[in-house]
């Protein structure tokens, strides 16, 4: 296919000029005034176009949880998390279509799925979730998430060895060639299906499950991603596991590369920042999460400063509890200017942009192929509706987009030169289904009392030296 | 008129029943199943009825810069907000009106507007916004936004005397005449329209000033309002000012009392918390602006702890830069997790919805007229379409509703008995008109660069400790 965008607002390096944009097949083959060309035409006078933002950290499923898990942290809501996990593969399906949905509604055009795998049903959970992206055609990338470790192990003991560790069901060599045979099976980056390894974190993986990820990665060229230091417990772990900060201990291990992507990475130190800004990686920020689970404020202006490169994620819908990455960007740019005093410091709803879009394709280690509005890129892009209320009235397009809560403004989109969004609706989704099937998987229910929590507080709350 | 909500999922103390009510004249007349009445008959089933919700802080006519002034802290925001302010009443009937839709369509019923007037065009101010506001159907609380002390005057000196004071031009009689004035004319609280007396902070104010606005407080039953240590510098001021915090001195000067909102609250001590709680005082809690203008974190936990009332604001649109009641709420619930490790102080959506419906209406003085979902109490309702793509799967309604990111739920609202929302659309206000006119009114501008700020800036680095 091929459109020719007439008049669209794109932004230059200080201001906005208006421009003609001609995609063809997959990619941006031109951007200029009045462009000579022929293709689909569409009006994007009074539009912004921004190239589509990476939702570059997200666990589908846990949709079915959002809004009914109590205010804990992250150890005590992964206890009530897990207990109500009754996933089946269709509702799998359907949380990775509402993910998409949201996504491509908020800007996004690439979505990091970090996937909870059904237990014994692990190669059918991916095929679901793949069908799912497959069909709303968002660009995705799937870490299906795995430990080695159940989930006791990462709770810190405090010395004491008063919580009882589980088994794992699975050995390591067994977890690695799920993944293995994840990516023979589902692999396509170039139908923009991308398998990625993804141990959950330090906290529930071996040395040797981040090491077969290593070769994976290398063997099939997969990014890589994970979990790291989002709660103050986990540092307290890493202390006790390794007797050095996770950074160190994953940099020894040779897990830190410019192709992994890090999540939350709230509890690092400055040496930590320099290892990250040394090997490439890229942190993750899900501010909304952070909050939601009291975990902290992940030190982002300080990564910037460092030359660390920082993209943004939504985290999964149970801990945010939506998958608006508007909202995710908008909260993760203004947070930190209570951390620092010194205004000049601040992010700039432009800079917001820059980590959104190419920001999410270096931790992908993806940005020569998408996440900038340059000829030669792919198409992943999203035209915004500036004659919107929530966008009106006119002063800065990008400074109403980042800070404003705008909603209703995404007005179409494509990733690799499809279009999938045409007058603010998906095209690829039948979404009034999809709603009519949330609504049948799911009842009101604002009781659920976990078990396991009840199990693992005690314990915790001695560990974190809170009251009983 | 008459209306009978059918099959509504209403809370109860910690769950949800399905109930039938009966809204008379401007009056939630009954709740009960299967109301045997007559009336206009709404489908209520699969639909959420809370109170409206009061959006407690804005200033209105903001809305003409959101999305555009630079990452500065209040004072240097300040600068550029006023220095760009070129308003006509035709502007300020606008940004109200639009103001007025923007708190319907997420949950508010009522609205305080602090309302920043033109000078020498006072009175023809607050007309245009009360005209909005009654054309709209909220409940309007409006506090024109009085000082007697030139901007310059809100810097703390910092022991040197840099920066030059200029006079103000009204005189602190001509300015209480105005809000005197503005109080025949325009304080019709049986029709929705209610005026307060609002004296910007102590930043800008006298002595007299606020003694003034208690006198008009008591002879016309006025509630009232103020801004109170948003920023460290105010801190700074006050005890330059008064050699003591800002809040023992509003307490010596009588301002304090049970009416009485405090917006923001950011830099209080332990005893100045006691003050508030002793005086009956409210805290309007608006974490967007605290946010984005680096303000800081509101120790909003601490209040709640010392039993003083605290509802949610947006803040103005230019420092938000949204006016979306519901992300001011999550955002304002979820943001204080990272101030206290104790995962038992913190807030529950049904404590944030009940702090933005009754504690909104308590900091008015007029929790008993409405703000709960009660036989006898005004009818401000709010019905929320549960099918909703951003409210699914099914879980716990509040719980979505707080800390999700609904977009497109408000169905149906009521203020005093009368339907101002149907369908999720906003019956008394043409939109897409009010969309245009927005339009037409402005420009794409990026680039504005403020001369006060410039004048301004050496003066507060250095006072604040920063680097030139």
């Amino acid at each position: 296919m091929s459109y020719v965008l007439r008049n669209a607002l794109i932004p230059t390096s200080t201001g906005y000029e208006t421009r003609d944009v001609h995609i063809e097949g997959e990619q941006i083959a031109e951007i200029g005034p009045s462009l000579a060309v022929t293709g689909t035409e569409v009006d994007a006078r009074d539009k912004l176009l921004l190239p589509g933002f990476v939702n570059a950290h997200t666990h589908s499923s846990e949709m079915w949880q959002r809004g009914i898990i109590p205010p804990y942290p992250l150890e005590l809501w992964l206890a009530q998390l897990q207990e109500y996990s009754p996933l089946d593969t269709e509702k799998v399906y359907l949380s990775a279509l509402g993910t998409a949905v949201e996504t491509l509604l908020t800007g996004g055009t690439s979505v990091v799925d970090h996937l909870v795998l059904i237990p014994g049903q692990e190669l059918a959970t991916i095929a679901a979730a793949v069908r799912a992206y497959r069909e709303s055609g968002i660009r995705a990338f799937i870490g299906p998430l795995i430990q080695d470790q159940a989930l006791s192990a990462g709770v810190p003991s405090g010395g004491s060895a008063t919580l009882q560790q589980e088994a794992y069901p699975l050995t390591t060599a067994e977890v690695l060639g799920i993944v293995e045979e994840a990516v023979r099976q589902f692999h396509r980056p170039e139908e923009g299906i991308t398998l990625m390894v993804a141990p959950t974190g330090i906290q529930l993986c071996s040395d040797d499950l981040f090491r077969g990820c290593v070769e994976l990665s290398q063997k099939y060229n997969l990014p890589r991603h994970s979990h790291l230091l989002e709660t103050r417990a986990q540092q307290m772990l890493a202390q006790e596991k390794y007797g050095c900060s996770a950074v160190e201990h994953l940099q020894r291990i040779g897990y830190l590369d410019n192709k992994t992507s890090l999540a939350h990475c709230v509890w690092l130190t400055d040496a930590d920042i320099e290892i990250l800004a040394q090997t490439g990686s890229t942190v993750v920020h899900n501010p909304l999460s952070n909050l939601r689970l009291g975990s902290g404020i992940a030190p982002i202006l300080k990564y910037r400063r460092a030359g660390v490169n920082v993209s943004f994620g939504c985290d999964g819908a149970a801990s945010n509890d939506s998958q608006d990455l508007l909202e995710a960007i908008k909260i993760g740019s203004i947070l930190h200017n209570v951390t620092d005093l010194d205004y000049r410091h601040w992010m700039t709803p432009r800079e917001s942009v820059e980590m959104a879009a190419r920001g999410g394709a270096k931790g992908l280690g993806m940005a020569e192929q998408f996440g900038s509005l340059a000829v030669g890129m792919q198409a992943d892009l999203v035209l915004y509706d500036l004659t919107q209320l929530s966008l009106l009235p006119r002063t800065d397009p990008i400074g109403l987009l980042v800070w404003g809560r705008p909603t209703q403004v995404v007005d179409r989109v494509w990733v690799r030169g499809r279009q999938v969004v045409a007058a603010g609706t998906v095209t690829t989704v039948d979404v009034n289904k999809l709603r009519r099937d949330l609504f049948a998987h799911s009842h009101w229910d604002p009781l659920r009392k976990s078990k396991q929590v009840k199990q693992l507080e005690a314990h915790y709350r001695r560990v974190m030296g809170l009251p009983e």
